[in-house]
């Protein structure tokens, strides 16, 4: 692939130029980091809703604004795509992308078809444009260096692995009976995290779960969840997830090994403690992803743009997109059937897809 | 319960004489704390081996010292029996010692067998006798405080709950191979601290686990092991056993609840913190359980002699050291069949028992 | 004071347009800063070096560069200038850029002469152009949240304060020969942080140091002072300045009051702890001011850019420039008679300015 | 000096023969401790109020109980004594119990005058005794790991000192009326620790302090000081005591050296932290020194009976005693005049004494 620069100009004025499609707060947090990126242009954004196209691109100063994604992926000026529409439109998206030879960059999930999924992995490679998913845990300064300890050696081999994974509240009902529920809306991040962190596929995975909200339970998803991993390389680990801690985002990770362990813990808005009467109080963490995983965001653009213009691989692929949805298939059947479900039966399988 | 009083002295002069079964580790961790005990007195030691008895009785201003358990039964000075013999001798000890009228502390575990462990209980139902089992994690400063701000309403209604046994270093192949396994030998500790802590009954378990070690995989047996809970109550919870940790005893615990969280750290002999040019640094947390409960043991026995002097309910049953054991049934045959595993199927089946 | 408008636009097109005056480190600090406000809009960036000033320019887009601080005062495009020129040269251009009627920002300080500062002051206050000093620690989260928990009434009457503060390194000896010396170049941070979290005027100071480096020695410079404060509110406070620590930037900071304490931690650069066989360690904490501080770098900008356009007091007065300078001249006169010196004894007297 | 023995067993038969003066809080404190130790044994008590030492006697099953103390002395079978009655005692039971060749553990101080103190001194090493004085946090495990740092090399040459010592409140008036002021009563302690952990003599020191109580100032007393130090070995140092910290006793300490630092923190009942929808909060500190050095307490008077028993020296020695209250005198007149005062003025001096 050669990406498009402005002229003729040394290779340290390429810039690469980007659309965005999905001007809501996603869109915009990535308009914002890429703003920031004297490497990177925004050079057209696309919403459903045009004023909201409109309005985005004033705010960031990006020269054109318009309806219809196929606009962007038409636009000889656009090198690369930042998909950030609704779900269930990022299949077709990418498809229309990667035919257009437009470099890919899309939140997740990819779909949660495994089928669809794997036509859109396979236009992707086809095309032989870039395409990177949007797991910005996977860039966060706490997250990496664990990562950095475990694959370092820090730790020796790991044996253990436990994330903890709480949001501070339930979404809106209405969002929740189209999320795919907890497996698939929540825990995909933290199937994500554990391959990432541990550096080695999931070979099995066992469910419990409950729900504290009756709503939620009508609905036929559930609050809590305690999934079992096993790994290829024989470690073992657990994901806890929750929707709703009181006291903020709860975002940790500890891995066990054979010659140490770490774990990381929450990052909080400031250090201080303050020293009372009857207690010692500290305040809540950063409260949800946005503040969370700001430069998390930020960074993962970064690598987006750095993979594109210098034509080296991205930081999540493809497949790194597939697996979270297979796995979350499995911790869904594991649940149904009160029993461990090897991840093969999901990916050879088809009863569930 | 009548005790025994050395005269017709007032109450307050009341002191409960016990007897020590078994003069190793265990039983000196007890002599020490009954030997600061004002309201207790040591009068007889026995242990197989006589010449350890003799030298605890030494040790500690102990008058008796004998080889048979029985004559401390026999001994009509003594008002209860502290049992530290190896664990298949427990069940024998307490059957003696509930027909004598003795009141009995027993070490865990009371058997590995269920209907042994039903006919001791019962003859100690009949007998009358104070029954108390040796958790002593129970009187731990760290668990007790989680146990009052679950019970207490401080978090709300618990969600979730997360246990971290971990040991510094396996114990000798021939101690495992008599252990009965790691759901017996270990995680019995966790799911009595579940129970404890949550204050409702577990009723499903699923297990997955591992080895790193191949000896002990040669043997049967696991090194580390998850096992997801469900209680009574709703909530859900996982156990994380882990026979090697380099960096010490791990012992840690965490609730998620409706209104808040509380987790519980490690013990540490200072708190001490080296900055240094390439890294911060503290001293490793308490290594093993004889320090890390020195305090718990000693309290423990206050309590069980609280309880015999002042005729009150023991703090932890006999149901207390039956119901860990059906618990490590469960996620035995969890693991065996890669099933949740009810509760009630060890309580009722047949098969395991 | 009217600011310039691009056009007759409404209010929320305000932009703010400002004229750099030195490009060195944090002369660029403050351009990037700048970048990403888009209420402010850099027009001009001078500096003696000439190429630096150009290479800043096209760094930033910064559509003008050139040599002379006085080609910025002139121009008329130009709303406020950043004064980050070396501190010889800060008199002279607040005196030039207040008489041109242009808004002030200045780096510290503002002079080490009192009677200069005094000059620099006045004319500012004739003009009625705003003026802001550069200490950023005001707009730290940490610093700001001790001083909402003093002045919030969270611990009730301050009684004592205590402020470490300690660099990774000494700057090298020729940096240090004009730098004024320790109370000069590295407490007058700290003494202004005094103020701000006590909320109190400083009335005596009492200094103790010593000198761990010969060669600093040898200049007639310390390495490591602390300075006993007296606060006109009764309270006491002790600063600890340090030139070397050698696991990276230390600042913290604890106030004790009547009701309870506050205190702060340092920042790291992420949450992990990694437990080996030997030691319990953590990362060194940011290093240096410039990545401890970048978020308040940017946040006093957006402060100052705000009083600006919004025509409101700045958040860090000439007066907060002045008295830091006083109170080490105060300290230098303890250190040198060996006794408490009241700061009167500077502000009216004429032995040492 | 040789101790007495019951018979002529071996050496490992040998136990040490104490008498205790003062049957108060402290001293039942060290009845406790030296009841644990099976080194020593108790034989007599005495107390002015006779009650006190007969209960005090009966507690701890010390078969004598008398009022006067000289009947500790004169008592053949007493090693040694453990000096627990009113300060203005010390002096004359130190010169008595010398006299009578019993070896000395003496409560802090020996006396607030310098010449009594002298006196004592020179009676005690001419009678050849053991003499130990009362300084229990050298016992501390904190305390201790942090002269360790600096004794051992890990943080290198120390550069700089922070000791922060605060009391939950003050004490009643009347016991600060006989009390000696703050320097005397509370700072002696923390000029021991200071010399203690950098490992070498105070020169010169500054102090700086203020009041927040109407009543300890009309006794011409203060509540809150800070005292700096200049050290032989270069070093400097800070002091900061207050009467008062809501949340309980405070005693942290800090070292910087050319290699790195150690700083201690406060010890907590438990390792708990509740996470609230408003807050993080953990219990607070220990509440005072009975609890917080209650193993210190046990280990010192270990140390005294090891001292005696191995005819060692003692690890708190009469000059330890002596010096901290000549810094007390020096921060006294520093205080008083407004100037740092050498610690030479105080020793070789006339004025204060």
């Amino acid at each position: 692939m050669v990406i498009a620069t402005d002229t003729e100009m040394p290779t340290t004025r390429q810039v690469v130029r980007l659309g965005i499609i999905g001007a809501g707060r996603i869109g915009q947090v990535h308009c914002l980091a890429l703003s920031r990126n004297p490497k990177a242009e925004v050079v057209i954004v696309a919403d459903f809703f045009v004023k909201a196209a409109e309005a985005c691109a004033q705010k960031f100063g990006i020269p054109s604004a318009v309806q219809d994604w196929k606009d962007v992926i038409r636009n000889p000026a656009v090198d690369g795509v930042i998909i950030c529409s609704p779900s269930d439109t990022h299949h077709e998206i990418i498809l229309g992308a990667a035919k257009a030879g437009k470099h890919i960059f899309c939140e997740k999930p990819i779909d949660y078809n495994l089928k669809r999924i794997d036509e859109a992995l396979a236009t992707v490679a086809q095309s032989g444009v870039k395409f990177q998913l949007g797991f910005q845990r996977r860039f966060d300064a706490n997250f990496q260096r664990v990562r950095q300890a475990v694959q370092g050696g820090e730790i020796g081999e790991p044996f253990m692995l436990n994330i903890k994974s709480f949001d501070p509240a339930p979404p809106p009902l209405a969002y929740l009976k189209q999320s795919g529920g907890l497996f698939f809306d929540m825990m995909t991040h933290d199937f994500d995290m554990a391959r990432f962190v541990v550096g080695s596929e999931i070979t099995e995975v066992t469910a419990t779960a409950t729900s504290f909200d009756k709503e939620i339970t009508a609905i036929g998803d559930i609050t809590t969840a305690i999934v079992s991993l096993k790994f290829e390389n024989g470690a073992v680990g657990v994901i806890q997830c929750c929707r709703k801690a009181v006291y903020g985002y709860d975002q940790r990770l500890e891995v066990l090994g054979s010659e140490g362990a770490v774990d990381i813990n929450n990052n909080y808005p400031n250090t201080a403690t303050v020293y009372g009467a009857d207690k010692i109080k500290r305040d809540l963490p950063l409260n949800f992803f946005m503040d969370r995983y700001k430069q998390a965001y930020e960074d993962e653009m970064i690598s987006f743009v750095d993979a594109v213009a210098n034509d080296t691989p991205t930081a999540v692929t493809g497949m790194d997109g597939k697996i979270p949805v297979v796995l979350a298939f499995a911790a869904t059947k594991s649940l149904q059937e009160n029993r461990t479900v090897k991840v093969n039966e999901i990916l050879y399988g088809k009863s569930v897809m």
